[in-house]
């Protein structure tokens, strides 16, 4: 019942990370009917960042292809601070908090036995660099809280304990605006055995 | 801290339907990472359908421009019976469930008083020249089941009474591998008046 080039631009949607067959079904329906005048704008974004946008050869952060990021050419970050996140959004999501005045680190992944993710599969010996270079005082671990996220912190910290660098990870507890009711059990016990006197 | 393409990006992917900020941003990175490969296929494939998609003229649903879409072309497809719809999607699903014989009829809507939607905004003149024209027996009304699905089939209804025409609703319970637990009052309430026996 669908006409072909339907079928087509639906499958290609359903390839876009979070977008199941009936949502790609929805969006492209969107695209054709009352999108139809921003599709073709659509069309071109997707063209122009492709060819518009690079990673940072300093952090591995987003960048403008072939410059440095925002945060690496901006003089008044501070360069002896490093926080270490897995993917470029999650430099993203740090930034946004607005609370981070220090430079990023991409790991591009986390270590991972099953996956075959060893430490030469990120920029882990990039990162020992910086640190040499740059004078590097604090890293700021801000790999995700899972049990890869953790194992990867741990080798981190191992690594730079001969070069007498700091390394912290992020807080664990429950969210902001967050339920206890839908809190996992491990959620729980760390927002336990850190719970802070009022 | 995110380039200019990329932010552009991330807003036109925000306009699509069930697509929030923070899957803007992960379907703008796939796209310009381990999607690079097929995103010029996607833009292309927006074009395609916006060029090459149109409507049936005779019962709205989708079909390639300028042609009849594939059940009102289908000679074996019963023309005594015509389900009603909402959208064309709404056909699509009805469709793949293999179940219908008949043809369709694309309301492109419901009667809504809050949003000023009234009989003629939507294709009901078209509904009853083609139930004189072609004879029709039975229309089924699958629009939504909703206040406003329900108000638009009982319109529907009446308006098919001098014809003769038999209109019915689609059956309302407990979904298919749905959940009691899950289930609305309204929906258990339905479900436990056209209870069946074993």
């Amino acid at each position: 019942m669908l006409p072909d080039a339907l079928k087509k631009l639906i499958h290609e949607l359903a390839k876009l990370p979070g977008v199941g067959p009936r949502g790609a079904e929805r969006i492209a329906l969107h695209l054709i009917t009352d999108g139809k005048n921003s599709a073709p704008v659509f069309a071109d974004a997707i063209s122009c960042a492709l060819s518009d946008v690079g990673f940072c050869d300093i952090c591995g952060a987003l960048s403008r292809k072939g410059e440095h990021c925002g945060v690496c050419a901006n003089p008044a970050r501070d360069k002896t601070k490093i926080c270490i996140v897995e993917k470029p959004l999650d430099a993203v999501a740090v930034e946004r908090s607005g609370v981070y005045g220090g430079v990023y680190h991409v790991l591009g992944g986390v270590l991972s036995p099953i996956e075959g993710i060893t430490p030469d599969d990120l920029k882990i010996p990039e990162l020992l660099s910086r640190i040499d270079k740059d004078c590097v005082t604090e890293v700021i671990v801000a790999t995700n809280p899972s049990a890869e996220g953790d194992v990867t912190a741990s080798y981190i910290a191992e690594e730079l304990k001969p070069l007498g660098v700091k390394a912290t990870r992020l807080a664990r507890g429950l969210p902001s605006g967050g339920q206890v009711d839908y809190a996992d059990s491990d959620t729980l016990e760390m927002a336990m055995a850190n719970r802070f006197e009022l």
